[in-house]
């Protein structure tokens, strides 16, 4: 039987800071035709800093979804600006941490969640991550910086106090990239 | 600097059937007041289930949100008539595969977005998942059921077949829980 539904007309019902909310009106051959609500939201980015002696460089930050502290790598939104996700990445980073590197590569890339949004999330590590200046956050973000020996992330994960889905997901790309087994060749900074 | 911020007050502005969406009124003490946009959702699930032969039960679905095909494990909603997450995950295997087990574990739980959504994704592993119906999907739901061995599902995420941060995030949890370092104890299925 056939997967796919085709799009017949959609509705903007909410329009936020951070994403758009809208009803789609589809149809299937054999399911006939039903409404879904779906967020239409730009790229997102996160990014692992890992310092010259192995420790990666986080953030703690208060969350509104959750309404509490959280522990996650720095990230956020591509903004118009941004000249590509990695910039965004780069730029979160800095902005977050006040860290940088210039040795960034692209781990990959997954669906915050395909069910309801469309945007992708892009992840990206950080080698020799040194200390270049103040953060500068936006006015209503407040962070922060913490840093964990990279083999002790496992354990923050598995113990709980890593709880960020994307953050896991970024971890889980490293992996697979160290295993070497990637197909995805990884983009290389070029600044 | 402290980093929590005060909820003065919440306004619903768009309920769906899978989320509500609000705008939350908050200050913090430097910082002032803000708004800031929140979904709130019922817990989530999702199950990796594993065949006597050790393959993965996978499922090729329609997204609406990225509006196409993906390569997931079952997964969904914890509905009112779910007695826990892991009775969620369970009627969720058998709905989308037709696959049962009575050999599931807890992996863990991750936040899908602690920055927009209040709910928790729990995730599942049902060893010796074996075909024991037909599928019973919702009206709106239309899956193919496939099969991977467990240790192509590395490449199957490196090389971007598998997308879902949320599906990712399962099998890091999966990959923590072998190495033996979790540190949260998994919950023996009651059934």
């Amino acid at each position: 039987m056939a997967l796919k539904w085709q799009t017949l007309g959609t509705k903007l019902l909410c329009r936020t800071s951070i994403f758009e909310l809208r009803r789609r009106h589809s149809v299937h051959p054999r399911r006939g035709e039903r409404d879904f609500f779906v967020l239409n939201a730009p790229s997102w980015v996160n990014i692992i800093p890992v310092t010259p002696r192995g420790e990666v460089v986080m953030v703690r930050q208060y969350r509104h979804g959750v309404e509490g502290v959280t522990l996650e790598i720095p990230g956020g939104m591509v903004d118009r600006e941004d000249l590509s996700p990695l910039e965004a990445a780069r730029r979160e980073m800095r902005e977050e941490t006040g860290y940088d590197s210039a040795e960034i590569i692209e781990l990959g890339r997954v669906h915050p969640n395909p069910a309801i949004l469309d945007n992708l999330c892009f992840s990206f590590l950080a080698w020799n991550a040194v200390r270049t200046g103040r953060k500068r956050l936006d006015s209503d973000e407040a962070t922060r910086v913490v840093r964990y020996p990279l083999e002790r992330v496992g354990e923050l994960i598995a113990s709980g106090r890593i709880t960020h889905a994307l953050v896991v997901a970024a971890f889980h790309l490293l992996t697979l990239a160290d295993h070497g087994d990637r197909r995805r060749k990884p983009q290389k900074s070029s600044h």
